[in-house]
This record gives C-alpha cells, sequence and structure tokens, in this order.
C-alpha cells in the first residue's frame, strides 16, 4: 500500500500548495483496500466527478470535497476576466450540485462558499480566489474538530465491552477525519472502553467491507465483517449492545436518510430494544425539509447491483432497483449524536432549538 | 450456456442408466448464470462433497440428490462380498449426513433411504441396490409432485398484480424441479395471475442474484434483483405485496429455519402488515426439535464473506460471521404452504395434525 503508513491517522482529502496555485488531493476510495491511493484534483469539474463517482464519499467528506471543488475552480479561473472567472465559478457550483442529490451537507458547504463569494464580490478575482480557499480550509479544520466533539458526546453512550453494529462507512473516510460515527467508537476506545465493532458488508458499493473494517484493522480496533442480512440474527442471538450509524441528511422531524439498509437495521433494534444511535453534525440537520419523504433518494447504476466492479454474476436480463439510500423514521432513532450534544428522541422542537430558535 | 435451451424446464438433477450401473448428473450451481453444466456422480463421497460444496443446494434438492447417493454406493458396491457393501453403505450414510447441518431434509430422506435398506436386509447386495435405487428415484418423483400440490395451495394466496419478494432460491434449482417458493409464484403465473417478483440477492453465495433471477428470466417472469438491504425500503415504498420464501426445517412450534437474512425480511414484513408466506414440504418440518432454538445454524467459511469466490475485496485481517440460516420465530409467519394445504399462524397442534397425530 505506498503511501500509507500503518497506524497513520486516515488523510482522507488534504491540500496541497505547492505546485500554485494548489491542488486537491484525495485517497481513492473506489479501490481501497486493494489499493491506496492518492488522486489529485485541479477543478470544479474534476472533484465533481471524483464525488459522482464515490471516488470520494461520506455527507461530510463530500462537502469538504465540494468547498474545496469551488476554490480550485477561483483559482484555476484567476488570471482570467472578471466575466469569465464569475461563469466558470457558477458552472462549478452547478456541477458540484449536480454530483450527488441525498446528502445536504453538499449544498450546505456550496451555501457557505456562495456566500463567502457574494461577500468578497466587491474585490479582485484574486482576492475572491484566496477567500474561498480559505473558507474551504475552514469547513475543513471545522469538520475535523466537531467530529471530535461528537466522538466526545458519543462515546459516553457506548458502556465497556459494547460490542457495536455500524453499517456502511461513517468513519475517517467519510469525513475529513475521525468520522462520525466510528469517530464515536474511536472515542469510546480512546476513553479506555473496551469496543468491538461489526460491521456490515453495505452492499452494493461495500464501504463496510472495504472501509470500514479497513480503518478498524489499521487502528487494531476488533472488527468482524459480516453480510447485511446478517444483523437480525446476531441481535436475535445476543450479539449486539447498540447501533451506531451516520448520515447523509436528517429531517426537520428527525427522519434520518442514510445508506441503503440502515431501516432494517434500525426497525431490528427497536425489536430488540437494542439503542440506535446517529451520529450527525449539525451541517447533516435540514430544517428545510419537514420529513424524510420529501429527501431525494438516489438510484444509481444497475451494474453495482448485478455485481461488483468486473465481477458480474447475476443472471442476464434482471431488472435491477439501486436506491442508494432510505429513511429511518425519527420513532426509531434512540438518539442523535451531535457536537452540541446528544439529542434523544429527536423531534423537530428539539432540531429547531440546536440552531438556537 | 452448452446443454441449455431457453424455455427447457429446469432439471436440477437427472439418473442416467447408461453406463450401467447408472450415475447422477446434477447442474453445477456454483457456476451459474455464467455456465450451464452437468457434473457426473457416482459414489457416495461424491454427492456428499458436492451438497458440501454446494454444487446443488437447497434442502429438498440436498434430500433428493442424498437419497441418490446412498443408491450409487450401493450399486458401486453390488459386486463386492456383503460385509464390504454394507460397511461402505454404512460410510456413505455418515459422509451424506455430515454434508450439511440445518436442511432436515437430508436427514428425512437419508432415514427412508435406511428403511429401505432394512426392510431389504434379507436379499440380496444386488437387490438392496435395486431397492435403493427404485426408492431414489420415488423421492425424486414425489419430490416434484409436492411441489406442484404446493404451488396449487399457495398460487390462491397471491392476487392477481401481485409484486411477491422472495429470499434466497427456493426455485427449481432447490428442488427436484417446480420449487417450492417459486413454484408457487409459477403456479400462480399458469393460473392465468400477473406476478413480478422481487429478489433478494442473498449474500453471501448470491443465490437470488444468480439463481431466482435466472429461473424467472427463462420463463418471462418480471423479475427485479435488490441486494439484501433494500428490501425494508421497497416496503416502505409501498412496492412489496407479499413475501414467499422456503424453507429447510421446520420447528414442531412452527419457527422456521431458512436462509440468513430470512428473519430480517419476516420482522420487515411484519411491521409493514405484508403477509409472510413460507412454501413447506412435509418433509421439512421437523417434530423432533420443539423450536427453532435447537435447529443447528450452520457457519460457513470466512471467504464467502470477504469476496465472491476470485473477487475478494474485503480488508486483510477482519474477523468475520458466517451463518448460513436463520431462525423466524412462528409469530412472524402469515402461513405455511404444505402440499396438504395452507396452514394458517402455524403452531405445534396444526403442525402435529398435518401428520396425522
Amino acid at each position: 500500500m505506498a503511501g500509507y503508513l500503518a497506524g497513520d491517522a486516515v488523510v482522507t482529502l488534504r491540500w496541497q500548495e505547492a505546485p500554485a496555485p494548489g491542488r486537491l488531493e484525495m485517497i481513492d476510495q473506489t479501490r481501497l483496500p486493494a489499493v491506496f491511493e492518492y488522486l489529485s484534483f485541479d477543478s470544479a469539474a474534476g472533484v465533481a466527478e471524483g464525488i459522482r463517482t464515490m471516488i470520494v464519499r461520506g455527507a461530510p467528506a463530500i462537502g469538504v470535497a465540494a468547498a474545496y471543488g469551488v476554490a480550485l475552480e477561483a483559482l484555476r479561473m484567476q488570471d482570467q476576466p472578471r466575466a469569465a472567472f464569475d461563469a466558470a465559478l457558477e458552472r462549478g457550483f452547478e456541477l458540484l450540485a449536480g454530483s450527488r442529490p441525498t446528502a445536504v451537507n453538499l449544498f450546505w458547504a456550496l451555501q457557505r462558499m456562495r456566500a463567502c463569494r457574494d461577500a468578497h464580490g466587491g474585490t479582485s478575482v484574486e482576492a475572491i480566489a484566496r477567500a474561498l480557499l480559505h473558507e474551504a480550509q475552514l469547513i475543513h479544520a471545522e469538520d475535523i474538530r466537531i467530529n471530535c466533539q461528537m466522538g466526545e458526546h458519543g462515546a459516553v453512550l457506548l458502556p465497556d465491552g459494547a460490542r457495536v453494529l455500524t453499517h456502511c462507512n461513517a468513519g475517517a473516510l467519510a469525513t475529513a477525519g475521525h468520522g462520525t460515527a466510528l469517530g464515536v467508537i474511536r472515542s469510546a476506545v480512546a476513553a479506555g472502553k473496551r469496543i468491538s465493532v461489526f460491521a456490515d458488508e453495505t452492499r452494493p458499493f461495500l464501504q463496510g467491507a472495504r472501509l470500514t473494517a479497513w480503518e478498524m484493522v489499521q487502528e487494531k480496533i476488533p472488527v468482524t465483517l459480516i453480510t447485511d442480512n446478517m444483523a437480525g440474527h446476531l441481535m436475535a442471538c445476543g450479539e449486539i449492545d447498540a447501533v451506531v450509524v451516520g448520515t447523509d441528511r436528517v429531517a426537520a422531524n428527525g427522519d434520518v436518510a442514510n445508506k441503503i439498509g440502515t431501516y432494517m437495521v434500525a426497525v431490528l433494534a427497536q425489536r430488540h430494544r437494542i439503542p440506535f444511535y446517529v451520529a450527525c453534525p449539525l451541517s447533516t440537520i435540514d430544517l428545510s425539509v419537514a420529513s424524510g419523504r420529501e429527501i431525494p433518494i438516489e438510484e444509481r447504476a444497475p451494474s453495482e447491483v448485478t455485481g461488483f466492479r468486473e465481477a458480474q454474476w447475476s443472471a442476464p436480463g434482471v431488472q435491477v432497483r439501486n436506491p442508494a439510500f432510505d429513511v429511518t423514521p425519527a420513532e426509531l432513532v434512540t438518539a442523535l449524536i451531535t457536537e452540541k450534544g446528544v439529542v434523544d428522541a429527536p423531534d423537530e422542537i428539539k432540531l429547531r432549538s440546536l440552531f438556537g430558535g
């Protein structure tokens, strides 16, 4: 694994100053764990394509990447006349906004970048570009800090010895670092608790098998891989003590959109009286949608379901559905873990109060 | 697909008389749908290995194959002295009984073959071998007839236009023909009903993607493939009207052991008030176990979960669990579909009465 040293913290994305005007490097998450490699990006279009093809994935990481995508476009165009600069930047915003529909962090980050551009609209293109890069770096740094705060709040919820099920990858790879759901687990381990992890493999893209398992193995946190259809059996056998997942968007009423299959885990957790926690930075809460029914669910390519990459095993001629996310109703959520603290039994009043109103 | 003509009925296993003393041919289900090929078997050890490696799978098909395995061993040894014949046959019974632990049809079929051998114990080895072959062919023919009877009883339960979810493959390939769960669907289609099928891919062995989808495509029954973690989302969206699955063993109280993931589907079906039907020949009911807790659950190799065949995608160093079956409690079963009719809300009294006691 060129470029990777065991024990290193996982650096999902990093800004490189040189050569000027700088570039964004991101781990190619489509190739992990077989190949550990950074890819380099120098435009909004490139970052948008990287998000669409899931070189980078995970709601918070997508938000950070999109912010850098805007900054890259501004830096790339800073020698151009103002009209061309403005047009390219606007096109960059559009490409990035169209890359994936479900995770709201993407739109939250783009909104911050738009506000930054507007605030510096009266200055030079170079000054706008510098401001946008600064804003992206701020979003980047904030994400790591927020994940550590969530981790501390969430770690309290996991008892010593807990066997924790997680779905998909809400780890360092899904964020700028530390992770949301896996951040809670990391913080619990750092606090001296003995935690073991069950990782759903998370078909079709196998983020659990490839990414969550990889992160945990790197840090020597005990991790057991299962297929998605085994979680119910293990719960029935009394082998799961808690569930912690991430989220791509939380509606005002507390409904949680997350990776396909999360809803099934939540239903099973309720049946078995196992707490179901959602690690959720405030940037993932979308008060503009009343309930999960209004959250758009991305439908991806059939070839993801009929096989995995070049290994295609399904019967030719079969039809396919491939919704990438589902919605877990708030009634199934024991608590949201945010950077401002733990929100038990989330509802609209509690969520609005997080934003001070 | 050498040897296969579209529109042919699927012949999972077949007896070939020539060359003497005959042989068993079975479709290699590990290679479907990419390769359609029959493998030839001439001993109990060979059939036992074929069952263990899942060249043949599905509870009823395993039972039929095991019966032929005993007959093959007798035919193979019929020129030997009686002591050697008896020893080889006994060893054959042991190998077959040790091939897979969960499906009870295997033990049911071996019990019938033992009774047949014992009934002919006073005759010549040639006569015993002939009787065992006859018994295996009887079990074979009965399985097809029983599946057609279950199909007729079960077809009544599916309304015209029903969208039916199934898990794993309980089709012609899991039996001697027609299938159990897919037999119900086939019979409903034959009765003129418009049925469409959702097939769970059924990790880790992908029987849904490879076998169920293939069977339905061959017969032009509309089939949509999903990953196992999508069923809950589709139910929540109102896209599933009924669930029909097969089973590997039903306990006296009505608890159902079936392919891993069945329990999760049943829990979701209950939440969404969707009927959950289990197609279950009487040979699958095991009155000797009081509840599902007593049914042994086979644990298979980690490499099935860390990838699929040569495609291995998981993080090196991860631990794995691979239970091949789970138990669905009777309370979640709307009805068992048997060759003697439909048993609503199965319990011990109803199951015992099926056997006339």
